[in-house]
């Protein structure tokens, strides 16, 4: 007699964006023709650019001839990948070998997947608000006890609040703890640690031997040459750090799929000496993952070659030039947003002390505009919207404009 | 303090085709300039038909556009290609709702992670030798006591033989289990379930309410009518069985990464009303996987039009051509052997009763042949080499006059 897992059925609702792909395609039946202006989910808008269709194409037409053929390629990824990614490290100043990238299908997966490799008696803590994927994994991993209605949140996990007092970076934990989820640049109030900051938390990790897991998927937007772009930048992070990355964002390849993962063989834990933990992945990623696609891999290292890096950083530099109209735009009105100078989000502050669902609905019906309620985030999310700088410029300045003339405040 | 899942550790070596390959590159080091002759890792080797090729094209041109661009698609893949892959089991008598068909990566994650759905309770019964997948994940998620090294098998799963007494399909358990991997055509057996065996194990699941997951991937090479290509062509099992497939060896997509899984509404658990485990999969796809990649999936729907059908299928007769070869020079060496019928797969019978990794260095060192050792599959595995029909048909002849003229009986 089969049983389900019964972890999954704690989890609270159904996942945060199809809940938003709902109620906007109910908006759109009851108003047939209205112009829905989207900076709801963080999804990519723009062609991608010639040398990196050029590598995709090179990854096609390898797969069209007997003597360039390839089938099965190694669960880690492409070497040639794997080395072009150390080298972006080596950059910054951080010594990663080659065998330490996990290149996968997105750091979504691994974002997901990670939690697997450690304990089921860990206590986990998160930035509250977090991309939803760090909790819910763990729900469904059993961390949790289960959802609490009153309190918005999770039993058994630790939120970190990261508010307007704290410049929405959290405070170490005050709590016992064994994984810190990280994200920076902060999906999704677009706060970017410093590096006394990511300091703060590496000597707290390494003297505690807590793990951090640093999601930097978003590191590419990050224009201010002083803030780190990785976790690695910290003397001491290879000792506490697992980061995670991804080529959705700055190459366009959300549809793609490609990511990777660092796992550091200098990794401690209470239980692991060096080695173990890296070897651990290894095998995760042998067992249960059988490689990226050899095509979206050979766009990958065509997007890291010199010229792709430049095109990339162009379409950087559109996105981020949405998140200025989206930001200025905001502030000209006297609303009150945060974010969107290092990263893609905007994170906009609810009027009238309005929840953020009631905001977003508000929003959705005044200005048809769609944002992400701050609340599908964790409970310091309450009171705010994600808006997202990824959409043709042209629709962005339309959502903008529309805000600025029918948004009753 | 951070610790590592402890479940991990109980994994007893190293995934098993790593350790072939390392074998291997020893012997190639003590015996430099020596070809291999590589009939191991069922690995495609020959180019992708024109047709998926064109599919393939067309996935990365509309990337180079902003008017066909496409960022994130669903999580359960493309609707296009859902309902292709419907067409497909509907042409087979069975009625697989579009919404129940779940595209991912392929079917080595989806074999991998199936299993997290249901509690960490179940007892698992696999097929003995079985891909070692089904096994290696159900240790790391804690369903294993342990490893037995004097018994050669895992702790608390029910090992069902499959032998020459019984013709490599297993009888039904005789303890009480709740999952059950079947794999048909099996590897690493090459034996294919008729349709009263599928009709057993579906009337003993519905009537315990056991769940079947029923590997399919090597679907595409049964050449016998009469033989059911999937287990949904028996009545009832949508009530009961989960079936996993992929585009993998069927259409070259090894490195490329496609498959699906179906999760029938009608399936039932102990606690799980119609409907309750396909929303509970679709829930687990959404939080831990972010969709196959679009390109491949455009080349899957090339891969199901009636022409990309008609090429790949003179693909699988190709390999197939290759598993004739091998079967027929095996058995005109006297040497016993199964499979490669209805299956790329054959099972070779060591000599001598040799241990089948014993068998397997013998092989290389005096064939160059790679084969697969039949313990690496399960206990009842032993005694048994793997072969495998991929590779071009040149190597494969080469391979199978090598061990004519080199191998000491």
């Amino acid at each position: 007699m089969a049983t389900i897992n019964k972890n999954f059925t704690k989890l609270a609702t159904g996942y945060l964006f199809p809940e938003i792909a709902k109620r906007t395609k109910a908006f759109l039946a009851q108003n047939p023709g209205v112009e829905i202006l989207r900076l709801g989910i963080g999804n990519t808008t723009e062609p991608l650019t010639p040398t990196v269709i050029q590598g995709l194409r090179r990854g096609v037409e390898k797969l069209a001839s007997g003597d360039t053929y390839t089938g099965y390629g190694d669960e880690q990824g492409d070497m040639r990948l794997r080395g072009a990614i150390a080298g972006v490290y080596r950059e910054r100043g951080a010594s990663i070998d080659p065998s330490e990238v996990f290149v996968s299908d997105g750091a979504k997966p691994d974002s997901a997947n990670i939690q697997s490799i450690f304990g089921a008696e860990n206590v986990v803590a998160v930035q509250d608000p977090a991309y939803p994927v760090y909790v819910d994994t763990n729900v469904a991993a059993g961390r949790s006890g289960g959802y609490d209605q009153q309190k918005g949140l999770y039993r058994d996990f630790v939120y970190m609040p990261c508010n307007e007092a704290n410049g929405f970076f959290p405070d170490l934990p005050a709590e016992k703890v064994d994984l810190i989820y990280l994200c920076s640049p902060n999906n999704p109030t677009g706060a970017v640690a410093n590096k006394d900051q990511l300091r703060t938390f590496v000597r707290y990790a390494r003297r505690t031997k807590t793990v951090i897991l640093f999601d930097a998927a978003y590191s590419a937007f990050i224009k201010d040459a002083q803030l780190p772009r990785s976790i690695y930048e910290i003397e001491g992070a290879q000792e506490c750090a697992i980061e995670i990355n991804s080529f959705s964002k700055s190459v366009g390849f959300t549809g793609v799929r490609l990511g990777w993962t660092i796992v550091p063989k200098a990794l401690l834990t209470e239980d692991a000496e060096s080695g173990q933990v890296h070897a651990l992945w290894n095998r995760r990623q042998c067992t249960f993952f059988n490689g990226a696609s050899n095509i979206a891999q050979e766009g990958g290292i065509a997007a890291l070659s010199e010229q792709g890096r430049e095109e990339c950083q162009k379409l950087v530099d559109y996105y981020m030039g949405n998140a200025r109209v989206i930001r200025e735009g905001l502030a000209a009105m006297g609303l009150t947003a945060y974010g969107g100078a290092n990263a893609p989000y905007i994170w906009l502050k609810t009027v009238n002390a309005m929840t953020s669902w009631d905001f977003f609905d508000k929003l959705l019906r005044e200005t048809h505009v769609v944002g992400t309620p701050g609340a599908g985030f964790g409970p310091s999310g309450e009171g705010y919207v994600r808006l997202s700088a990824f959409g043709h410029r042209a629709m962005v300045e339309k959502a903008v404009e529309s805000i600025r003339k029918n948004f009753r405040a």
